[in-house]
């Protein structure tokens, strides 16, 4: 029953798939099997496959079966979604040099590595780059075909398919925002919220609905509703993602504490604590905050000193008022859609995971 | 007329994609709008549409129509390859670190640099590595985009699909065994080959060609002599690209001279001249050809003693013999065909053109 196990279901299509997407190449040309064998250990090695899930409720609040043939075919479209975000993880990890993903070496630290303990020729670091941009549109690639092959009706593939090309645009915008945002130094409120509308509402969550709701053949009002209700908790969850990123217990999250500070991300949290510092004259708040902001050796000190002063000048608050405001009005479009069971219940569980997580 | 003028086609109709490829967000997210642009600029700038080139042989070598809608659509279908191409292009300067292509900046090189200039946060190289990783990303993404949205009957689409997939596993395979062979410095004439089978017989001759065959209904049999002539123009293809690659004029190949072995490439060529001046133990030639390879401060004298070496032990005579060899094979394929006109002349002149080229 797919409805009551989706972590399972989702794992269970993905590594059919992904058994056979390089057809003979990968036992044909050995070295290219080890490359496909990492691409397939880091995919089935997990996450919170997030986005599958939102997909899966979108086909079932539009009425899309809960067993047979169809809503396998649904399972298996909203799978693929994984293989987007396993290109997005790879290549992002290689762009932040991030060396740890959920307790294991990132790709390009992985092969970077091999390199080094083979002592092959040229630069260690250089194989690893090129190692995870392969492997990383290997992903890209493989997460199209995976979405081509859902055994669906056409005319449920052709409605989904704008949804699909969108949100591919939209993931890739939102992370060049990001990059460049982190680049200009660009401590808006407003730059943050850009970046979080494209990569996390947009592509996470408000996407994925959207694109469950078409293959099950959903009218324009109930897309629209839940794209809505999406754009709310996709922003609600990259604010608590903002939140855990400078207070998160690192062994919750799985991510050293302050991860965020240390890479300089411009999140609202940090560009909300800048802008109040600075209204309220705060100016050791302000150095508190802008000393750890990209700070390759942020010691504890420094840390605690910034988390300090994002409470004090009232950050933290007003993050968590948003948090709060944004999953009241999602869950009010929600009951407004008038959604039958038992997705409206699993929508709003949902909601509250996405927003209310530790980690 | 699209038989007599295809680049200029394949020109217009990306023009067109391109220019509303980004829905709105170009317009909405200004420095995202930029790396469209250098998208853009990039898939314009051109190229020889090589693999669109095929694949609209193939379409026409299978009957299908010179004009009319079904021939747009399969201009359409033929000129997303380029996208792949870009994507390919701009992940493989980066990787290769490579300054200049198509006689302007690579992509990574043109970003670090606007970096540098507007003297932004972070490491310049930094940026321009995540501009070329997400805008060889979005390449890849609308390649697929722009495949899907082919104004053709569905089963035309469908019967090409597998070949689409089956060629874009085909070139990341490829890429990912160029960069390890050169990282084992696997010498071996066995290892030339396999990469250029699959980087440039499969996904630049013989996957197009079957591709646009696909698209207009071939029966399987056309596919398989379309395919074992692609392959065989393509290998020798990519020989010749070899001898380009150490013998070309700068000045007609707009890349450096020696450029291959500049930075190590492991050619056929390469391996059959250190293979045949160990057989005859001329120790000198051996010297001659590694002191060249992956050396980044090749002088004329080092190029010229390496080219001479190539000369002496027959490795250029035996690859031209291989050439030759191959194309007329391929001629032979080609003629049992029992192809039809123009697409029999034109497949002929395009595999003189691609085995016989100078740049």
């Amino acid at each position: 029953m797919t409805d009551t196990d989706l972590p399972a279901a989702v794992q269970r299509v993905l590594e059919h798939y992904l058994a056979r997407a390089a057809g003979d190449l990968a036992e044909k040309y050995q070295p290219f099997g080890e490359a496909v064998a990492a691409l397939r250990a880091f995919v089935l090695n997990g996450g919170k496959r997030l986005r599958p899930t939102f997909a899966w409720w979108g086909w079932r609040a539009a009425g899309g079966a809960a067993d047979g043939p169809a809503a396998e075919g649904a399972l298996h479209a909203a799978a693929s979604l994984e293989l987007i975000q396993a290109c997005a993880l790879i290549h992002d990890d290689l762009m932040d040099a991030s060396a740890i993903r959920r307790g294991a070496p990132t790709v390009h630290v992985a092969f970077a590595t091999k390199h080094r303990q083979q002592r092959w020729l040229g630069t260690a670091e250089g194989f690893g780059l090129a190692a995870a941009v392969l492997i990383g549109d290997l992903a890209l690639v493989w997460a199209d075909d995976m979405f081509a092959a859902a055994d669906l009706p056409a005319d449920a593939l052709a409605a989904a398919r704008p949804v699909w090309e969108a949100m591919r645009t939209e993931v890739l915008a939102g992370q060049y925002l990001d990059v460049h945002t982190q680049a200009t130094g660009d401590a808006s409120p407003e730059a943050a919220l850009r970046v979080s509308e494209l990569k996390t509402a947009a592509y996470t969550v408000a996407r994925p609905l959207e694109l469950g709701a078409r293959l099950a053949g959903a009218a324009d009002d109930l897309t629209t509703a839940l794209r809505s209700f999406g754009t709310d908790i996709g922003v609600a969850f990259q604010l608590r993602d903002d939140l855990l990123g400078v207070f998160g217990n690192p062994e919750v999250t799985g991510k050293p504490a302050g991860d965020d500070l240390r890479e300089g991300k411009r999140t609202l949290l940090v560009a909300l604590g800048i802008e109040r510092a600075r209204d309220q004259d705060d100016e050791g708040a302000v150095e508190a905050i802008t000393q750890a902001i990209g700070n390759p050796e942020l010691t504890h000190d420094v840390l605690q000193r910034a988390r300090r002063a994002l409470v004090d000048v009232g950050a933290v608050e007003a993050v968590e008022h948003r948090i709060a405001e944004l999953t009241e009005r999602a869950l009010n479009t929600l009951a407004a859609a008038g959604i039958g069971e038992p997705a409206a219940t699993e929508l709003t569980k949902l909601a509250h995971a996405a927003t209310q997580r530790r980690r």
